[in-house]
């Protein structure tokens, strides 16, 4: 089954706004074996999007469009679908008493544009949306499917998930449509050409199979697709290919089950009982924040120190004064301190500390921007890493926390 | 001017990574007053990334190309551009001597697929990227002009700004082009039809100039866009747009100048000469990652207790254990005395804390989920505030954020 995604509005073509309603509905739909085709990003153009939903239908099985089904002026979705299926508005009343509902329970006067959300096409079947007043809807016709959902990441999600996914499933089964899964490898330490060389010729697999390097701040992922009749006929396929894969490079392989490396880092500190505390610099709560990304954090995340100033790392931690002076804020012999002190003072099986020369400026020949001190305390050892990265300030930050987080997997992996 | 984006890759069309770079793109292209019409991504697929070139170009006076141009089989960038542009490959030395350069400065032996990348179209003009291998290229025909860039973001951004941009400047230049400026309105605590209703009918505007509304987590944005013959005539048009706005809702607008609120505090703070430090529990760092986000930020960010357990909270912040135990972590009281203690202990002039069930479970009749407590302390005041947010972990993590810095930028400006 082919899907297409369009998420209008000026601000996503202007990049005002990251267009990250159209990775989220696609990632939703590929789980379902879905092969998404295309994204397209259009303004507030009545031409231009019904210019779109005719390109996009005309070689998709389904098309999902997000945006522009707000209340005000600069909204034109609606008026789009009715042109393209030459269609007229109608009352929607299930619509029209929770769109008055919605406003009365939050005390807020209604007003004549907000009522106006329940007005929809005659030809569409609206689709709930409690999390706002703007519906959803579903055209169906010529055996395809046209969703149109609000532009309100809450709001798409609530649609997305409770009417779209289902009837994709629905129109997977109905129609025997070829399906199309994914396995992503996540390996760590190891740069895209040098895995390349190691995996070596894969022709062999490519007839109904494909390999892709996906480089990322958190490790280079493997990511083997496989399309066919259906889902085992793809789990196979998939499964020899990437017997093949973890053969020549199963050594860097860090999960072989789609894991993000922090979700996999979650999984891993909940399952070992140990917990973690952070000591961080130039990466400000980056690290913190990536702990805290999951639901449950608190099993195994203690908390941690931001230690921005050498006054913090001195009089909270107690970093010696004389380390500073000596080596300087970033060195291994601080970021060592600094990892050991919060794992102490918070009581934590671990203890990361991050210091370094995020950049723009602040670098120094021998320690050029970009150069990032990395310690690390368990009950075993205390050691630090160095890394040069770039030269640019927030890939410098992602870095330092991906690679942060991979040393801390070596660790629980026992292989540190 | 007219400009397209199309980026190429299996992994955006799945949803795999976010398309980071479309944005990115087009942020830069609208500063040289050139408008951008669409965005588009396909996958790996060699037929539909030439017929994407060729329906882009067909409406637009340049289309920028980013991704497919990597050194692995799963790279077709290359392909379509020769056969849409019906060429062949040439040597290009420059490239090839940096890319030998590049290899040996690392002491990693070069492959073949490294050194085709300096096989170029021979209808191209290379364009310099130091920062990678696989160089830019530009084509200009029929007065148009067709870029392709790496996709990796740091090798994009050099190309862009270094090649593309200088370039599509000269082309607004000598064509005598028409230009569109936007201007943006940061407004703070207040929602979208609100604020709508209080500027109203905006209908005199509308001929020449659009408003649209963006509500984010970290306020609503009001952009104003306006077209003409060039900079001046625009500039007049929103200007006039922009202080009946002004007047009708001049209350809520925190910044006139495009700021996004994080950026606007960071100038705000630096102005001030005062401090902060941070006391963290459910976002778990991001308010100190978001602080630290900008350059310069050790100016005024002096640091931060990411105090997720509540023996944190009391052995390092000193939160009194009475106060947890009679009103919980997530209260007015946790959050004063947390915000208190990190400003004292930290010797900043601000302290802001935030305590709340961020989701997805946690969550009690009486502080259900997205109940969050932010206690701000100044040489002035202790205050808390209380917010309930809705069911998701992420944005209740992100509208904290948003909210600690509006309260902040609130205090900063005397309306505290």
């Amino acid at each position: 089954m082919k899907i297409s995604i369009l998420t209008i509005g000026d601000e996503i073509c202007i990049g005002q706004i990251e267009n990250t309603n159209a990775s989220h509905i696609a990632r939703a739909c590929v789980k379902t074996g879905a092969d998404v085709v295309a994204h397209s990003s259009v303004g507030d153009d009545l031409d231009q999007i019904v210019s779109e939903i005719n390109r996009l239908t005309a070689f998709s099985d389904a098309l999902i469009i997000s945006g522009g089904l707000g209340p005000t002026h600069d909204d034109k979705t609606k008026e789009a679908l009715l042109r393209f299926f030459d269609d007229k508005l109608v009352l929607h009343a299930e619509t029209s008493a929770h769109v008055r509902d919605f406003f009365e329970r939050r005390g807020i006067e209604i007003a004549q544009v907000n009522l106006d959300q329940a007005l929809v096409p005659s030809k569409s079947v609206p689709l709930r949306n409690p999390v706002g007043t703007a519906p959803g809807m579903m055209f169906e016709s010529d055996e395809k499917l046209v969703f149109s959902i609000p532009g309100v990441p809450d709001e798409m999600k609530y649609v997305l998930y409770n009417s779209i996914i289902p009837k994709i499933k629905e129109y997977i089964a109905n129609n025997n449509s070829e399906v199309t899964l994914h396995n992503t490898l996540l390996t760590s330490k190891i740069g895209e050409s040098a895995l390349a060389e190691l995996i070596g010729d894969v022709d062999d697999f490519l007839k109904n199979s494909s390999l892709a390097y996906l480089p990322s701040y958190r490790g280079v992922r493997l990511r083997i697709s496989a399309s066919g009749k259906n889902f085992a006929d793809c789990e196979s396929k998939i499964s020899r290919f990437k017997e093949f894969i973890l053969n020549k490079a199963g050594n860097h392989v860090v999960s072989e089950d789609d894991d993000d490396l922090g979700a996999l880092l979650a999984e891993k500190m909940r399952k070992s009982g140990k917990t973690v505390s952070v000591a961080e610099s130039c990466t400000g709560g980056m690290l913190g924040a990536a702990f805290t990304d999951y639901p449950g954090s608190s099993e195994y995340f203690i908390g941690g120190v931001i230690a921005y100033s050498n006054d913090i790392k001195i009089n909270v931690l107690g970093v010696s004064k004389k380390t500073i002076e000596k080596f300087g804020a970033v060195s291994e012999e601080c970021s060592k301190e600094m990892a050991l002190n919060v794992k102490e003072k918070f009581k934590s099986d671990y203890g990361i500390s991050i210091t370094g020369v995020a950049g723009p400026s602040g670098g120094s020949p021998q320690k050029p921007v970009g150069t990032v001190w990395m310690g690390f305390a368990s009950e075993k050892s205390v050691f630090a890493e160095k890394f040069v990265f770039g030269t640019e300030r927030e890939p410098n930050r992602k870095r330092s926390v991906g690679m942060a987080q991979s040393t801390l997997l070596e660790l629980l992996n026992n292989k540190r």
